[in-house]
């Protein structure tokens, strides 16, 4: 007779660390920051309390000053945008293991900077450049429309070989992934390249990535800020110049709220174009909310986003996955006339801080000057805040909370930003029926109706609104996503541009002195945050967006940033 | 002080007459069969039972032998479909107030004969098509692509000024209509000319097209037999003659058992691409069941749904109606290869009729003869029984039952389809609850991706499969919609056609010993009968059916019927 040892669950704490280690030993040595300056860095240790603020822009020099990558290498992940770095792939002028290898050092340093990574390929990264190259080599020309390119991925995306834990304690215990997310399948037929996927926050409900497997995400502008969520991890990464395009997903905001605290641009479609099928799922499948998540791209460019887009959305995309709507992309004519924007600017319980007051004033004034006209929705659209409760109704469907049954197999504590869920005050102890399902349903239609038939009596191209009332904030503070939660209520394609900063002596006259911003707002603190705009489009016209977009950027693009 | 005399509420059967009084008076006098003829055909009261069966063939000889129509009326309501009709009329060659007043004089005469109208918009519909004939002559061309068209319509779609009951006593107290649907709106900007709406049955879901307000709609085939439904009004219409173009809904089954059973042609697109807002529902609002309904047409020819289906989805549509999905119909290139088709010949407890056993096998046998090819699926498909167990569970969420509520209100009986719904039985006193909902979504996602993989496996082009195990039968022995509810489960779009007719010589080879026939097979009664096949297509690829349906019409349009 044997006696079995007592079996000790090793707790949450010891796992989290053994994942960081491993992950940490993944990274090419050579990219290794001195311990010097890693020391003046905060943790980003789940156990830790949340870093205080730093001074801003401490961390978005260090790819450029630590001497790791060649100028060459710094030009690569620099100069460019997506388009441009595969245009020249394809035509031989630079080499995919070149820009793969340029990527890969600075994905490390951004990394050990802002805690962005979850799993690392680097490894067979190279090994699929070095096939993209010989391809060239063999044939002369790229192996499909993103030819060599390096894309990031959100955690949740599966890549065989790769482990899908979604920062759950529990799922640290499954085996890594033993098939593709159609969509992996279905770019890397076009010539993409995987090597890394990135952090997102416990449950994937929050705009703080953070989890208690990897610990929390920073924002490199400012250390003590999230990077939003729940992509954030593409958000830090992407600002870090660690990539050049990254997948994320939405259902709240996920794709467009790292993309405003970090800076960056991010395009939201229609629900269902890009095909979501293979994926872990933060929560329980087979939910009958009519809010349905979807991929987007974050990056640096419309025309990359259409790049992707045009990529993923054909007329072979249902034969990759089952669920996708089968809608290829069209291709639509440049805009060549004046446009007629719907202009959003805010609801009283969460009024816009005066930095992100300033730019949608400025982009609203910059197109009118253009010609193009701004019809002002304020008063005419349903109650902002109505919607965000409802959909927050929505997300609380599942009578068994799975998310919250994983964290209790896992014997780990919710992170702050999920025990605060702004979801949690607003629904009010609310629990789901099927009958009221039908209610929530009929109130969801009204809305639709409503925003519908304003821009149709309107004639409106797109709405410019805010994607939230403020830059990036402290951690665990930023509180309900009603300006992101709106378009996915609605399915309409969405854009976050990035566009001006906060700076304290221009953005003082946008102040207001009856309101209650929420969060705070302290101009010093603010300084310098990256600041934004949202445009939203008209749903499935997310080719029409797009060349809005162009419009757009273009206006926005003469305007030298501060 | 006044006494009040006391209210007495007047029986459904009182409220009944006098509806259908109403709508007899409005029949044009000139159309108004002879009391002889009348005689001679079975009761459809709503209280009457179930009229034996007739002769076959003794209904469909009445338009052209009762001398009511003119030669020409004849001609334009029986040598012609509908692209045609429009071509003349918008080159002048016909005018619309002809073919309207054609063919509302066969209506009338259909009405009286298979009952299957609701409501009659003769007067207004002549004022049209006036209108269409003076923009005619004012512009040299037609007003829009139905320009002077007659369209007959399903009851539950709303036209200002005309009341929308669908059978429910209750709804005989609602004013008319305020607002049309927005289908409506569309396609008279094109042109269209609405003339009259047709019966359907009590609550919609069974196949049987009976209800307390209006009785029940013969097959013109045979006055026993059920015309089908949900849209049987539609079916037995255009049958008779009386319609060349008539609009369907279709959750289950009911744009294609109504033209299965009255030897149609009918096309039931992919949910979401026709626009559904503003049309009276049986039951409540605001159901979260996956399984969504869909407008299609029924009518004569695969060109006539190509052109209506190309006027309904354009990229405007979507200015008409918030719910619709958007997608303008693409323009695809004519089949000029073999196809790939599949098929299933059934499930064992619904085994087919010899007589359809017979043409789904002569179908694929010519399709075969032609080069090209036919994969058999019904050993690799899901269990078609368990997909309408799934199924009748979606159909029935609504935990407040609404249609059993209109019928308390309106103080009426179930119609005897209703009492003895299959769905009933199936559902075997299931409740639903929002948690086991999540579980039948999961359910039929498995069922989605199984069908998704076999196809691409397979390089399926379409799937060759019954609408249901046999012709039209008696009146209320339709039973369960296996064959046309697994196409609303997937959500692909499929057709109807009408090929061959019961032989009981030719179809007796086909009969096997070893089975049940549900509902019995006694090929005598079904003699004569119209026998088709059903043809399904991929999801949102509306465009690519039609144009494998135009190989498939020319196929079986060279077998000389029966």
């Amino acid at each position: 007779m044997t006696i079995q040892p007592p079996t000790t669950t090793p707790s949450w704490q010891t796992l989290s660390t053994k994942k960081r280690t491993t992950l940490h030993s993944l990274l090419p040595p050579s990219t290794i920051l001195p311990n010097t300056l890693i020391s003046t860095l905060p943790s980003t240790s789940p156990t830790a309390p949340a870093p205080p603020p730093l001074p801003v822009h401490s961390a978005l020099s260090i790819p450029a000053t630590s001497d790791i990558l060649t100028p060459h290498e710094l030009e690569i992940t620099s100069a460019y945008d997506a388009t441009a770095l595969v245009e020249m792939m394809s035509t031989g002028k630079l080499k995919s293991v070149d820009v793969v290898g340029a990527f890969i050092k600075r994905a490390s340093i951004a990394q050990q900077v802002v805690n962005c990574l979850t799993e690392v390929m680097f490894e067979e990264a190279m090994e699929r450049a070095k096939e993209c190259d010989k391809f060239f080599e063999r044939e002369g020309r790229g192996m499909g429309m993103l030819h060599g390119l390096p894309i990031s991925l959100k955690d949740s995306f599966n890549v065989v070989g790769t482990h899908t834990t979604i920062g759950y304690i529990d799922y640290l215990s499954r085996p890594p992934a033993t098939t593709d997310s159609t969509l992996i399948t279905l770019l890397r037929a076009e010539g993409a390249v995987f090597y890394c996927k990135t952090n997102l926050p416990q449950t994937m409900m929050t705009a703080d990535t953070h989890n208690n497997v990897f610990g929390r995400t920073l924002n490199p502008y400012n250390l003590g800020f999230t990077a939003g969520g729940s992509t954030g991890g593409e958000g830090a990464l992407i600002a870090m110049g660690g990539s050049i395009l990254g997948l994320a997903t939405d259902i709240a905001g996920s794709c467009r709220i790292p993309a405003l605290c970090c800076g960056l641009f991010s395009f939201k479609p229609t629900a269902g174009r890009v095909p979501f099928g293979g994926k872990v799922a933060p929560g329980r499948l087979g939910s009958p909310c009519p809010i349905m998540p979807v991929i987007g791209p974050m990056g640096r460019s419309v025309r990359d986003a259409e790049l992707i887009l045009r990529t993923m959305i054909t007329d072979k995309t249902w034969e990759f996955d089952a669920g996708v709507l089968g809608v290829p992309w069209r291709t639509v004519q440049p805009v060549a006339r004046t446009l007629r924007f719907g202009l959003i600017r805010g609801h009283e319980k969460r009024p816009l801080h005066p930095p992100i007051a300033k730019t949608l004033h400025t982009a609203a004034t910059l197109l009118k000057a253009r010609g193009h006209e701004v019809v002002l929705l304020d008063h005419l659209i349903p109650d902002l805040w109505d919607m965000w409760t409802l959909a927050c109704k929505f997300f609380s469907l599942d009578p068994k909370n799975t998310p919250m049954e994983i964290l209790k197999t896992g014997n780990e504590p919710k992170v702050p930003s999920v025990a605060n869920a702004p979801m949690e005050d607003t629904s009010d102890g609310w629990k789901p029926t099927l009958d009221e399902l039908f209610d929530l349903n009929v109130e969801r239609f009204q809305v639709l109706k409503k925003f519908h038939d304003l821009i149709v009596e309107h004639g409106l191209d797109a709405i410019l609104l805010p994607g939230y009332q403020a830059t990036a904030v402290p951690h665990d503070q930023f509180g309900e996503a009603i300006y992101t939660a709106l378009v996915n209520m609605l399915n309409y394609p969405s854009a976050i541009f990035p566009f001006l900063k906060a700076d304290k002596a221009v953005d003082a006259s946008f102040a207001k002195a009856d309101v209650t911003y929420e969060p705070p707002y302290e101009p010093e603190i603010f300084e310098g945050m990256p600041t934004h705009i949202q445009v939203m489009g008209k749903p499935m016209q997310d080719e029409e967006l797009i060349e809005i977009l162009k419009v757009v950027e273009k206006v926005l693009a003469d305007v030298p940033l501060k």
